[in-house]
Order: structure tokens, then sequence, then C-alpha cells
């Protein structure tokens, strides 16, 4: 009997050692409330996409783009701002062209893949072959039949609440230009990896993979992907591709960061990535993401100034570079702070859009999934649901979590962020003010407690043990 | 009483003679029911925006174009078609760019409007002044306010499902380089005529006072004029225009003309305009007008074939030329065919999209509205209701209409017409086939009672006089 009340007592107590207490509740639902009602974020985006504008990774519009934010968040009250610079190469598009030459001669809208090489000076031409789907282009013999071709991957994409239509989607985005090279073909054209039918095409990163030849690629709007297939319907269609681009070896790129400083050296890290495709202006990709991570830093700040009371953690807010062009501003701050890897207490990036959050994916420590309850339950009244414990916790905290860190995916509604996602449609227009104070609602709150958990969200080594 | 039976008889008989004839309404009523089931209307948009695309009026494109209608109309079996050329000036973009130079970089979105001037080589520069309407700019003194200045005019468009919104809004295409020009601007801007909020400049003609300097002149996309507006809200803003055109003294175009002959001389006119503007491949504007004037024709052809029965007047189908350029095509066939003016009883262009009819505006003499009221009856079952007696009958018939030669606009729902009007995103995959085939079916069933209604629809001298 007297074993059985310590037990009890002891799993009280370990409860609510492991619990998010009142108080630090309390503050959170505050802080949600001030949130709905936040402009900062909203005018965070409108700034950044005015005043700086499309900024691709190592540009010289990225540069601008970390002395705005290191203005903007001093402006804001951030006391610890600095950036941290890391060096990267460089490839930017100078033009594309492409039309069909025979039968029908017409321009075609396209737009170069991020990394492709140029074609030929004066371009190439050649017989188009179109695959359903980039499978059917794997599966496709290793004969001569695409040499001298260009290959056509006109695989589409679903659209999803969630985005898992991308996944799949995207694979034919470096696929089409392998598997087509190492059949002999000399460019790759796909439809565009997005969910609208506008004319407009969807640029995105790709990689060569070590044992092909590069060959040229791009990526057709969804009329112009009709278009050719109407073409191709009608006979055989060749097409002229010219396409030029610029690289360089090393640039400079950087890491934007402001803390707030916690009691211990534990570190919560949120933010977005800084860096654009060059087509918009980057407002939902990733402006929204730098605007709703800073609101919601903003209003803890704010808090803080105005209570004097310190979270148990420091708050990390980063503005990554270059994620576009391969998560380079990840990679540099993971080994830039490698030795406090271990310090990294918790990590969420916000880098799918402006609309609603709809539910709450973490990776926490099996003994820990209690904390993702009591999170998702103050966060309720925001209509924020359960969601997994398979968090990615979005690109930019990929090295992060490789490492053990607890991440969280509050996962937004994406039902038309591929419509504009790598577009030049990707403007500040598209963000909805109301939409967006809701994603700050849900960080300030979800920050706070992260910040103010003892224990943390990482498995108890013993807890562990003694399973 | 025996003067009373006489008049009524009279009555009886003038309204008989008036009417539309009972066979004549069963046929329509069955052409009505074939046009719900058409798919030529449908493929000959496909097939013309597929296999020639965009075709700038005076163009090589709208050479082919010309081509493939003459093969397309033969093999639907319409055998007496011909080309009626004319000539032209010619007017093609060659590149325009623009971007804010201070005090944030960055490029904006713009297309030239069609007749522009080109800026002097190597682009200009200068200040940007804004007007929010152009009634502000038709205002502003005539003082050195404006000189070296590049003024902005922001005036937005109302969404109208009958398009009213366009004649207000598309002052400003022409007005504000005009009323720039005559006070010191060396440069003009607006705010794309359209009611999209997509990164598409919308284009479209515009003329130059007879008094003032022609200064070049481009639309901004909605994204765009948002940015430039947000931009001036910080302050001063500097633009750079670089704006290249090539323009030729002389070119030919011409209308496609297919005639099914009549018992008489009269000619009953429907059509749409063949060129379209550079930037889509125009299938809303006006390959739809092609498809559905074409579907309907066709429908009459066969039914004729069928039955051997000879419409009363010649059904003239018209594939326009050179319309986005000033109407050259249909002022070249009032022209050619002045001497049969008296003879065209009744004309109809298809040119606002491929949605859905909801109404029958006509232009009838007003002792013939009985047979609007009669036309309406027999169309109703399609969801087209009443309208009123001042249609415009359509651009291409404007020369028509100024000669008195009766007209009627079926009023098509234009809703979402102007989000897509004169964009590069004007392509086939907008259009909705069922909602075409709607369109056919009424086209068949107007133009065979029009065809068919004895003594017209102009005003009857004898009966004018007596009122």
């Amino acid at each position: 009997m007297r074993a059985l009340l310590l037990a009890a007592a002891a799993s009280l107590s370990f409860a609510h050692a492991q619990g998010i207490p009142e108080d630090v509740k309390e503050t959170a639902d505050m802080l949600m409330r001030a949130g709905l009602e936040d402009r900062v974020g909203y005018e965070t985006v409108e700034d950044l996409t005015t005043e700086v504008g499309a900024r691709l990774g190592g540009s010289e519009a990225e540069a601008r783009a970390r002395d705005w934010a290191v203005e903007h968040l001093k402006e804001l009250g951030f006391t610890d701002v600095r950036v941290e610079e890391f060096t990267m190469p460089y490839w930017e598009r100078r033009y594309e062209y492409a039309a069909i030459e025979s039968p029908f001669p017409q321009e075609l809208e396209i737009i170069a893949l991020g990394n492709s090489v140029g074609t030929p000076k004066g371009g190439l031409s050649g017989e188009v072959v179109r695959f359903e789907t980039l499978d059917d282009l794997i599966e496709a013999p290793m004969d001569d039949a695409l040499k001298g071709k260009i290959v056509f991957v006109d695989e589409g994409m679903t659209r999803t609440q969630d985005g898992s239509g991308y996944g799949v989607a995207v694979r034919k985005r470096s696929g089409a230009a392998n598997e087509g090279s190492k059949r002999g073909a000399i460019a790759a054209l796909i439809r565009s990896v997005g969910t609208d039918k506008h004319r407009f095409p969807h640029t995105g990163g790709m990689r060569y993979a070590e044992d092909v030849e590069p060959i040229p690629t791009a990526a057709l709007s969804f009329p112009d992907a009709e278009q050719l297939t109407r073409a191709l319907e009608r006979g055989s269609v060749k097409v002229g591709l010219d396409l030029a681009v610029k690289t360089k070896r090393q640039v400079t790129s950087g890491n934007v960061i402001a803390d707030i400083k916690g009691q211990t050296d534990e570190i919560v890290v949120i933010g977005g990535h800084l860096d654009s495709w060059d087509l918009g202006t980057g407002a939902v990709d990733d402006g929204a993401g730098i605007g709703i991570t800073t609101g919601a830093a903003k209003l803890i700040l704010d808090h803080i100034e105005e209570t004097g009371e310190q979270p148990l953690r420091t708050i990390r807010l980063i503005y990554w570079g270059a994620e576009e062009v391969g998560l380079l501003g990840a990679q540099a701050y993971a080994e830039q702070h490698a030795d406090e890897m271990d310090k990294h207490a918790f990590a969420a990036e916000s880098d799918f859009g402006a609309r609603k959050i709809w539910k709450l994916d973490t990776r926490f420590g099996e003994d820990k999934l209690g904390l993702a309850r009591e999170m998702v339950r103050v966060l309720l009244p925001l209509g924020v649901a359960p969601g997994n414990n398979m968090a990615t916790g979005g690109p930019d905290v990929t090295p992060l979590r490789a490492r053990g860190v607890p991440v969280v995916t509050p996962r937004q509604n994406g039902w038309d962020y591929f419509d504009l996602h790598h577009t030049a449609d990707d403007t500040f227009d598209k963000i909805d003010p109301d939409e967006l104070a809701q994603n700050v609602a849900v960080y300030a709150a979800m920050t706070w407690m992260a910040a103010n958990t003892p224990g943390g969200f990482r498995a108890e080594p013993a807890a562990t043990a003694s399973e």
C-alpha cells in the first residue's frame, strides 16, 4: 500500500514537472488574443515586399533585405540583432525563350528552373517527346529513341489542403533533366509544379545527378503545357529553346538573427526565410513566414517589457538566407552553431504561406506527447486541431531536426499556396491580414509555451530507459 | 361594324405579316436543341488557338489565321468562302521594361499599350506623379508641375455582369498619355484596364490626340499598380522605362467571309473577329466569337443540306480582321460593300467571351419590337431574357449600325471576361464547352429566325408614316 502511494505521488509529481505551468498558459492565452489584433506581422510583409521586393539567395537584393531586416528589427525594439554571414555558389537567370517552331509557330511561356545550365549560344531545337508522368520517363528504355530530342514531362499536381501533392509532383523538377539526359535528350521541359491554371510558369530549384551530362531545363505554365500537349496530339512538334544563366563560384549571403534572452542557455527557434525566388516579390513565400514570426516575437517582446517576466529559454528569431537555392542558410546555421545543438530545445519555421493554421504537428519525445496535447488545448479557440508526431518543422529546421532538436509544424491551409508558389504572381496583395494574424496568434502563444515549459520536449533519458 | 371587322382583319393580317412564321420557330427550336450538343464551336476555338495562337492584326500570324480559316470553313462544308483583303498601318511591340530606380530598386511588370511610341533609345526615367482617376489628371492645372515627370493614372475598374465597367475605365488608356503630354509629362503609366488581381498587365489600343506630342505609355498589372502606389506612399519614386515598338506604313489584312445563299439578295451577318492581341492565344477574345458563330452557321448549313430548305436571306459569316487595332476590318467591309448596305437586314458580332447569354438586346425599328419579343420567347428555355432596344451589335458591326442596319447583342455574362481580356492569360483552357454551346444554340436559332422572318427588322416606312 505504501509503495503504491509513493508511486502515485511520484507519478503526480512527474506529471506536474512535465506539464505546461498554468501561468504560462495564461500568458499564452493573452498573447493569442493580442495576436488576433496584430498588424506588425502584416506590415512586416508589406514593408519587406515593397521596400525590397524579389530577393534571390546570394543576390544584391538579398543583401538589401538583410540591411532592411536589421533596421526593421531594431525599430521594433529588438536589441540583440546580428547577421551571420556565409558564402555560397550563385545562380541567376539571364533570359529564357521557347517557341513551337513547327508545325504551329508560336511562343511558349517558360521559366528556367533554378540551377539549370543554359543552352548553347543561339539556342537549340528538337522534336518533343511527351511523357504523361516522370515514372513513364524512368521506365523508358535506355536506347536511342530520345537522342537529340526534348523530353516533356507533363505530370500534374493534386490540389490539397496539406500540400501533400507537392512532394509527388516536385520529383520531376530534377527528374526530367536527369532521366532525359541519361537517354540522350538535349533539353527537358516540365509542366509547372503548381495548381493554378494561369499563364505563370513556376520556377524552383533542381539538381543534376552526378553521373549525367547537365541539359537545360525549364517549366511551362499550365496553359502552355496544355497547348504543347494539344499540338502533340496533332503530330510531331519541334520546339526551339534559348536559355541563358549566370553563375558565380562564391558570393555572400547571411542569416539575420534576433535573440530575446532567456534565463537559461536553452534556445527556442522560430523564423522564416528571407530570400525569395526572383519572379514575384516573395510575399507568401516567404514574406509571410517572416511577418508571422516577427509579429509573434514582437508580442512576446512587448509582454516582457511590460511585465519584466523573462522567459526560461532564449527565444531566437531567425530570418534564414538562401533557402530556395538549397537550404544554405540552414546548413550554415547548423555549422556555425554546432556546439550548441543540444541547447536547442524547440524549433519551427513558418514557410507555407499566410492562410490559417488548422492543426499542430509535433516531433517531441514520445514521453512528452502530453505537452503537445496541452499546447493544442490552449490553441483550440483559434481552430487548431491535434496533429501527428511526425512534424518536419519546416525546411530550414531540417538540420536541427536531424540533430535531434524537437520541432513543430503549425499546419497552414495550403489549398491555394501552390497557385502562387515560385511565380511572378506571389505578391503582397494575395495576403489576407486576418488569416495572417491568426498565425501570429498561434506562434506567439506556442513560442511562449515552448520557452517556458520546464523540462522541454526531448525524451527524458530516464523515462526512455525505464520503458 | 364592318369597318371594325375590316380593321380587325387588317390588324390580324398585319400581325401575321410581321410575325416570325411558326415553321421558322420550329426549326429554330430544333437548331437550339442541336446547339446545346454542338462541339464544332468549341473545336473551332481549340483549332484556331492551337494551330495559329496569337494573331495580331496585320501580322504574319493573322495571315496564317486567314489561311487556317478558309481551310477550316471548307472542311466544314461551306462552299462560298473568300478573303476580302484590305491594307492597314502596322504596329507591334518589340520589348518593354520598367523598374523602380529609387528608392526601392525592382522591376515592374508592364505592357506597352497598342499604338504607343517607344522611349528614346536607352529609355527614360522620371519621378512618378500619381492620379487616383483620369478626371483628377484632367483637372490638374496646365502648369509645369508635370514637366519631365511620369504620370500614373491608377483608376480601377468595376466588375460587372454586363461589362459596363469597361467603358468607364478604358478612357484612361488614351487619356493618360494625352492629358499627361499636354502638361509636359514624358511618359504615362496606367493601372491595367481589367478586373483580375494577377500579375498580368492588360494591353489594348490607344490613340494620340492630334494636338499632343506622343509620349510612351504602358499598363501596369494589378499587383504592380498596388506596389507602385505603396512605394509612393513612402515618398518620391523614380521609375525607369524602356519601350521599343516597330511600325510599318502598310501591310495586308483581310476579312474571311462565308455565305450560305438565300432566296433573296438580303443579308444576315453574324461573326467574330479573327485577330487577337499578341499576348495570349485570343481564346475568349475572340476565338470564342469565331467558334460560336461558326458552330451556329454550321448547324444551319447541315439543316439546309438535310431538308433542302433555303433561307429567305443569305446568311453571311464574317471573321473580321484587325479589330483590336481599330475596327479596320469592319471599316473595310463597310467600304467594300457600300452599295449593298440597304440589303443588310440584320447583324450581330459575338465578341465578349464564351460565358452564357442571359438577355437579348436589339436595335430594331420601333414597329418591329414584337419580333424581338417573339425571338426572346423562342430563346427563353436557354435562359435568355428580354433586353432593351439600344443594342450596339458588337464592335465590328458599328459601321453597319451607323448605316441603319438592324443589330442585336445577345448579352453574355461578362463577370470574369475582363480578368483575361488582352492578357497573356487569354488561353483556350479558360473556355467552358457547355457555356459556349449555349451561345451556339442562341446564335443558331436567332440567325435562322433573322434569315426567315418576312419583312425584316427595319422600321416600315409606311408604318412609321402612319404614326
